[in-house]
């Protein structure tokens, strides 16, 4: 029954046959890549001033200059990652890059800073499209939070599904996005134009002119560091060159360099209108629900916006859902992380990286009560780390090529690497302890769980395996030596019958164990015993915490250590199989918890043992 | 480790023989006993402003006349209780009453209602309690759902800790909390004596004037069925006659009184300042914070009363703490419930009931997003429903012993019952639509679920216990014949050797099978196979989709059918057993998957099968 459940709430499942590689056109290549990339206009400029703010109404006019820098800065970025398409046409992720070229560290590095920051990714575009929903229908803020879960949880639900193949899903909201959001711009310019929109001198007002902090270059630089989050997802084409049709890395490149015309366009677009018309952030209402309420009025137009919005920010957590479990599943396979994150599933996805990150986002959105403002300190650090990390390995790529006019590449590479790292370094120094410190700490966590992770499998291998070339023959292992062989039963009853019967069948010494934690039973059971004419020893134990697992594991420690010649106690645990599910609920807890203590528990001087579940089946 | 760091969470575990009976003073057993019923002072005026105003400020007139109905009904259910206490000098919950006087099914339903009033009780009490905080700290209004789950896992910390033997923990709040009550009512009173009050005249504004319903008799109705949540914990007195010192009932009974007393006064007083001051009801600050600022300002007392009001609040959450797992267990004696809510823990406290209380509550508090308003229509059905079958019984009863004065006796009671009977028709009535229809739903399916779990105990009893009487003879059951072996195996490592090992000291007939979801490895293992000797044969088996699962149970299946006269299948299991218990998470997944399936998934061929686990011990 949860077989056929799962079947449909997930689909069935597909043959590992079917696995087939889907070549996009340039068109549905940008939709699906850039998601990411071009959603972010939607709350970049909102952080610039959301920082800039508390410094007055009048410090918003830096809000222009900044968003230049940071177009200057993508202009650098998105010339560093057209390299690496033509680098590594077969798909050149942060891990892969710094990992060949830079050495396993930093490439650890890099995939840690990258995992991060899907999860943010998931988080951020999440709260925000749940924000363009709110600012047009704000009965709904109180519920923001459970918005936001519902969204992870139909994106995930759609991943586990196998929704990534389809481009046209992608294509229709992205291209409305960008459509609606260009006609913004320039309705908002032509009415500037025509004096027809108020423009809003940005005067000090009396209540906030002053500002509650002063214009100090610190809270500069945080502006321009939250502003970098319109950067996020530069690199997702040079992740995925092979899905172009070819020549690949042309078409890949001229992907590229359109949605970072797209990108500049819009972003400096919505600053030049967020700062012309005065706008500044407010709770309820995000800066570009603002700007499209007085371009637009509140009609069709509006709402279209909102929801172009809102979708496209959607879309960009589910590029997230696709990148996360794709670089999980590789680390899993080069042994770093848990080997369930390299299973393909039913669906042929990933489903453990799928559920993982669902579950992580989550949590973040949780905890920071689903305001994207709260996270916004935590982005982008880990995307300018994985950033340098993989520009400066590109350097090492081109050196190492030495093909014609590496040189140069090099040099364009290298000042990328120079250029993110020294963003980098602003952001981790600007946002410290607004919440970037989270980062610094979790980086070189995951980089050492990594590492554990990666020996702890060596280690078992080495103990497991048999060495190369280690042919034994079987006819000399012989046969283990029966065993004594433990009982534990609460009562006589057709359950226990059946383990007692069953375990004369493995060994003539066996012994039954009951533990008083009821005298009246056991005085019972005691009687039986002599009645049905056992001539298997029935041992009682004391139990005065009422524990029944404690006695048992005691008593099987002492006699293993006091007649060693019996051999290692294997245990028979009876156990009741109900006719429905649900009903285990209602048995079999003793049962459970003794067989993870059986396994799990260690001490010094034990060894794992054998362990014996005869069921004992009920009709309904 | 485990289990130690579980020692320093939970503390170290009692003895049975510990479990102690303290008899309270009646000082103390007020202070245990009324919390729950005086706390509610807190919300109950402000949930009926919260109704009236919505036909206007003009509404909120009606007020006082609702609360004097609310008091006389208080001074009903208190005689009533009060004969109860004297009737059932040994603890008479609504549950043991209406199951002795009324039969299983009454008694059943009262249990339902009792469980998820309590359930209710720590969500309204704890939402109600933040929101104290809140008033006086309005910073903190983001994060109320994170403090109210945050109070939930210290309560339940507590509890489980069995921190519900001190009475003098509960002494301190509760008195301060009556004693600053008390102080507020007179104040004011006082205060609006000498004038020095300002006595806003209840004055439809032009804003609100007309209000936004029209003042339906339904709508009077749902205030007053808002109002009677004040009720809520009248009853605990009486579950705990047996806590009281000699002579229990008559202490109990004068302790009743002064509780009823106290209530009728606070929120009489209450009720009758938010009406004059013209206090109406705000999001972000509770009405008796708003009378606490008139009165006392915002200095040291104004702080005070909300640090003792949230403090009363939250120890009233504590005594659904007491009570929910002690109802939990009662019914699980009786076969109702799951019986693991029966167990004593460690600490001589129901530590499942905790839990799942715990869980239940902190889940409505997430679903209504920490409101206490929106909880409350769903709060005071069960409570009315346990009161009115209580009551009932208690009629019955009387009419049982036929003692002195019986039928005064039965005809106060027999009052008491109608009385709340009709209230629980105006709460279901009136609020039906609010939210009392999940309540409606809620108690008969909670009534069929103890039922089902009755009914599967009772035929899993016929099913495994011997007969009344039935013995036979252990020779005669004769041991089970050897049965056919499978090793289900991935390759051939220390692992698979130790586990095919110990196939072949159990029978002669063993078969190692493998799944081929990797055809080089498989090729790998057959050869190795070869070279060493095995006289076991290798099956392998195909699996186009991938699962290790599906393809194996599929073989056990047809070989028990297709030769039956080699028996069932028994499964070994190579297992590893890594050194450190994170290590677990990197392992074993497919064999946790396995064994579940062969335990639970029934086709209707199919017997459970012996399953042998065979554990590998890893060094590090």
């Amino acid at each position: 029954m949860a077989i056929s459940l799962r079947h449909l709430i997930v689909g069935s499942p597909l043959r590992t046959a079917e696995q087939a590689h889907q070549r996009l056109t340039k068109t549905k290549a940008l939709a699906i890549f850039s998601s990411d990339n071009l959603s972010s206009v939607a709350y970049a400029t909102e952080e610039i001033l959301l920082v800039l703010v508390v410094a007055g109404t009048a410090a918003i006019k830096l809000s222009m200059p900044i968003a230049f820098v940071i177009t200057g800065l993508l202009v650098i970025v998105a010339t560093s990652y057209y390299q690496t398409i033509h680098g590594y046409p077969s798909g050149g992720g942060a891990y892969i890059v710094a990992h060949e070229n830079l050495g396993v560290w930093p490439g650890l590095v890099a995939a840690a800073a990258l995992l991060i920051d899907y999860v943010l990714t998931v988080s951020v575009s999440i709260t925000a499209g749940i924000v363009a929903i709110t600012s047009a229908v704000p009965e709904l803020l109180p519920w923001r939070v459970h918005l936001c879960l519902l969204g992870i949880l139909i994106i995930a639900w759609g991943n586990l599904r196998g929704v990534r193949e389809s481009g046209t899903m992608f294509a229709t909201p992205t291209y409305m996005f960008i459509v609606i959001f260009l006609m913004l711009l320039m309705a908002g310019l032509f009415q500037l134009a025509m004096g027809s929109l108020s423009s809003v001198a940005v005067a000090p007002s009396p209540a906030e002119g002053g500002g509650a902090e002063a214009l100090t270059t610190l809270l500069v630089l945080r502006a321009f560091a939250s502003g970098c989050t319109a950067l996020t997802g530069v690199e997702a084409i040079s992740n995925g060159v092979q899905a172009f049709q070819k020549p690949e890395a042309v078409n890949a490149g001229k992907t590229l360099i359109i949605m970072a015309a797209l990108l500049g366009t819009m972003f400096l677009g919505t600053t030049f209108l967020a700062r012309t018309l005065g706008i500044t952030p407010m709770e309820q209402e995000s800066v570009v629900s603002q700007i499209g309420r007085q371009v637009f009025g509140s009609g069709v137009l509006y709402l279209a916006l909102q929801a172009a919005t809102a979708m496209i920010l959607i879309l960009a957590a589910n590029t997230a859902f696709a990148d996360f479990p794709r670089l999980s599943s590789i680390l899993a396979r080069d042994g770093y992380a848990p080997r369930q994150l390299a299973n393909l599933g039913d669906r042929l996805v990933f489903s453990n990286g799928i559920a993982a990150l669902a579950v992580l986002a989550a949590i973040l959105i949780i905890i920071f009560n689903g305001r994207t403002h709260g996270l916004i300190p935590l982005y982008a650090v880990g995307v300018f780390l994985a950033f340098t990390l993989s520009q400066a390995g590109m350097v090492y790529h081109w050196y190492k090529t030495q093909e014609r006019g590496w040189l140069l590449k090099a040099a364009i590479n290298g000042f990328g690497a120079v250029a993110t790292g020294v963003v980098l370094c602003v952001e981790v120094d600007s946002k410290f302890t607004h919440g970037a410190w989270i980062i610094v700490l979790l980086v070189p966590a995951l980089v050492l769980l990594f590492r554990s992770v990666h020996s702890h499998y060596l280690d078992m291998r080495e103990q497991v395996s048999l060495q190369e070339g280690e042919v034994g023959h079987w006819s000399q292992l012989g046969v283990a030596k029966p065993h004594k062989v433990v009982v534990p039963i609460s009562g006589l009853n057709r359950g226990s019958l059946a383990a007692l019967q069953f375990s004369r069948s493995l060994s003539d010494d066996v012994t039954a164990v009951v533990v008083d934690v009821d005298t009246a039973a056991t005085e019972r059971l005691r009687e039986s015993w002599k009645a049905w004419g056992f001539d298997i020893p029935l041992v009682v134990l004391e139990s005065p915490y009422r524990s029944v697992v404690r006695p048992l594991f005691a008593y099987l420690e002492e006699t293993d250590r006091r007649e060693p010649e019996r051999g290692l106690a294997v245990v028979i645990l009876p156990e009741i199989v109900p006719a429905r599910w649900w009903q285990n609920l209602l048995h079999n807890q003793t049962t459970l918890l003794l067989k993870a203590v059986l396994l799990f528990r260690q001490e010094r001087h034990s060894a794992p043992r054998v362990v014996i579940n005869v069921p004992y089946r009920l009709r309904q």
